[in-house]
């Protein structure tokens, strides 16, 4: 008997796909990376399945590569050579839903907005909110720790989780955390794994924090500026106001040219960046006025409130309209560099600096709130990778950041992408230590290989088709 | 030369305490757990001096008990025969305090009420406040995860640290997490080493997330309710409303008499529980008469929202009576449970039945938005330790809490006292596993040995004398 038809009889429900096509797709993200060929893709419909797959994999010495919905953008899911991958997109129950307790148990399948609609029905949100979150998953988000438009108020998806069901690589089940909003029971084990990229085990349900809805439409504001340090003052006073923003972007003004070439905004010639803010508060209205006055106050070019839906909308549409923009333009390596928010005027003039040097466009979109920055890099359509320019930007970009006090990845994940830089922000006692948790978890090194964290072998060179 | 004498030598700013009584006075918490008879203390004054303690403990294989100032309630600083204690309490640098960024790096002696101070001069805050605050040190409330009265708002320790400075068991130094409010690069071992109770390393610096302080004084209400359920639903209703409370403190009956036997403040017979609740927000007081109308809803006997700082001051005042008046009844065991919020009643009511069962007086205050609750078991002044009727009566009350999908400790950690039920909580794999990490850190257990987690020797009898 091969292997595989040992997983495919220890299976109760899952189905396993050997079609070489269809495994191509699920060994994909939204990166340009090229898989491997990987053996086989289970289909997990249960717990269950994902014990037994991970036994096999143990026993066969197989690589797994769990994945959700393949949205990442750090190359996290990418499989390689010989992996099974674990596909978790199937197992979609909200197991439990308590509106008394502002919780829901949600399997890793569940898209990330489905469960926050099941939360509306009930007056309650789930709040992380990834730019994918229509399309991304529950288990993908915790695997790189999502963060998103309203992490500005309500934090990152870490913050929302607070306890874990997971599988082990050798099938042993562990349940971390709890129901409770505190709770300091042993070491943070759930902490631990939110983040993890699936190297430490495969989690097959959450537990997660609800939070109430906002009771009605958020207020919303919408400022252009002439420099990008008064937009960076103006995003610093908003915050040391105490405004709680519950969105705040900064468009730079390459992407604002690329919304313009496309629909045609009228983009004024001395404006540097917009900046898009709301509020959700009871008091919105009054919040995003405020914001508004402190634009004023800090030099913006024009400033404004909307008073409607329809306008609301017209705003917001524009933050929307900015990867569908740039990528009119050519292929994109999404970056996602976060400074001291202090710092965010000085990053956006370092990467207009990079871009300038190496002949890049690179049109950025910042979480202004968190000094969290997506610096989107343009290259060719068609192209198998960025070509060298593109990597000496961004070379040249991770350094101004790690320089300014920031980190390579606000909310994006390290996955294969950026390996090449971990050891700039990470020193070795921090790798040295995080492979001792890797073998205290997976021994046999075979969760999701080669992500994460810094690997033993420093790679130098740039993953390639050759995974 | 003894070891000892190495020690001294190896150290440039420390002192060396050998003198038995003061080592004694550092060998405590406040729990009535008798310490060892430790070889001595160092009280470290810089991170040299911490590199320099552990090398020197690793090379004799001597255990250090590292400690803040010795507030804890689970034992978790008590120090056992033959360890070296490592007082951080000199240790009192605000290295940084940037108001652009909302951040400060704090070295562990920072006393944590002086930390809110130094942000409050740039109209900012630090957000956790143990009830311990004006005593306890940063260094300790990170070492438990201290959670405190405002956290139901703004979070516990954790939800405000970015990053730390540890020194590791053999003397190495690590850095973790970062200066940006977001970041997913590696494991989270910022969040690993907080709630580890100085079992993985020494933190010698931490950069802590400050917030605006809030632009006027709180507005402040108080319930009075003839039944647990009706102020249960009452703490349900008002989470659930989005009124955001700063604090929301629930007294049982068992509290109210013991501050209406010192102080005489009229209790009513019918009254089962009061329920003390702020918000902090610039619409406070519109949120103190939301949150009034809902306990009135709710079946409150009375209830009032404060028109002035006087009476602010007497509301909160009856609140921060409760310890004080129970501590004149007898000894204390202070307990920590914390259950799902919709729990709450039937976690008073089973806190009621184990009193009257066992015949223990146990009165109980909670952090009632958290669902976190501190019954405080009384026994007579000057025992050694509780009797077994109050260990008892804790047995039942935690494995009710367990049942209930509740928590063994909320805020307060492990430490020596909570090892016995930890069984309960967490099952073999998760004990496995932190017991893996421990050993990832701290290989040869030096590090405040028999804390935090569960120990390999099943702790089965209660900790006593011969730690």
């Amino acid at each position: 008997m091969r292997p595989i038809d040992a997983l495919v009889r220890s299976l109760s429900e899952a189905r396993v796909v050997t079609d070489p096509d269809v495994i191509d797709s699920y060994a994909r993200d939204r990166t340009f990376l090229e898989p491997g060929r990987p053996l086989a893709v289970v289909l997990a419909a249960s717990r269950d399945d994902v014990v037994a797959t991970l036994r096999w994999a143990s026993e066969h010495r197989v690589p797994v590569v769990p994945r959700g919905a393949g949205t990442g953008l750090a190359g996290g899911a990418v499989a390689g050579d010989g992996a099974v991958v674990l596909s978790m997109a199937r197992m979609t129950a909200i197991r439990e839903l308590s509106p008394a307790d502002e919780i829901a148990v949600a399997e890793p399948g569940v898209i990330t907005a489905d469960l926050d609609r099941a939360a509306r029905e009930h007056g309650l949100m789930y709040a992380p909110d990834p730019s994918s979150y229509e399309i991304s998953t529950i288990g993908g988000n915790l695997a790189t720790n999502a963060g998103g438009l309203r992490c500005v108020k309500y934090g990152v998806t870490r913050d929302s989780v607070l306890g874990l069901e997971v599988v082990l690589a050798d099938g042993r089940v562990l349940d971390t955390g709890r129901r409770t909003v505190k709770g300091v029971t042993g070491y943070d084990l759930t902490g631990l794994f939110v983040g993890s990229e699936g190297t430490l085990g495969v989690i097959t349900a959450a537990t997660l924090r609800l939070r109430p809805a906002p009771a009605g439409p958020p207020a919303t504001f919408a400022a252009e500026f002439g420099s990008l340090r008064d937009a960076g003052a103006a995003v610093s006073a908003i915050i040391a106001a105490g405004c709680a923003p519950s969105l705040m972007e900064l468009l730079d003004r390459a992407t604002l040219e690329a919304i313009d070439g496309w629909r045609g905004i009228g983009l004024e010639p001395g404006t540097q960046a917009m900046l898009i803010g709301q509020s959700d508060a009871g008091d919105g209205q009054e919040a995003a006025r405020r914001m508004e006055r402190i634009c004023a106050d800090n030099g913006a070019s024009f400033v404004a409130v909307s008073t409607g839906p329809g306008e609301t909308e017209e705003l917001v549409g524009l933050r929307r309209l900015a990867y569908p923009a740039t990528e009119r333009l050519g292929a994109c390596l999404v970056e996602d560099v976060c400074v001291p928010r202090s710092a965010l005027p000085a990053m956006i003039t370092a990467i207009e600096a990079a871009a300038a040097r190496h002949g890049v466009r690179i049109c950025t979109v910042a979480h202004a709130g968190d000094g969290n920055l997506h610096p989107v890099f343009v290259f060719e359509h068609g192209a198998a990778e960025p070509p060298p320019e593109v990597w000496a930007a961004a070379d040249e970009v991770f350094t101004r950041a790690l320089e300014l006090g920031g980190t390579l990845t606000g909310e994006h994940g390290v996955g294969l992408l950026k390996q090449r830089w971990l050891a700039l922000e990470s020193g070795p006692v921090a790798a040295e230590v995080q492979r001792g948790i890797k073998a205290v978890f997976d021994p046999l090194g075979l969760l999701n290989p080669g992500k994460a964290i810094q690997q033993l072998s420093d790679v130098q060179s740039l993953p390639s088709r050759d995974l």
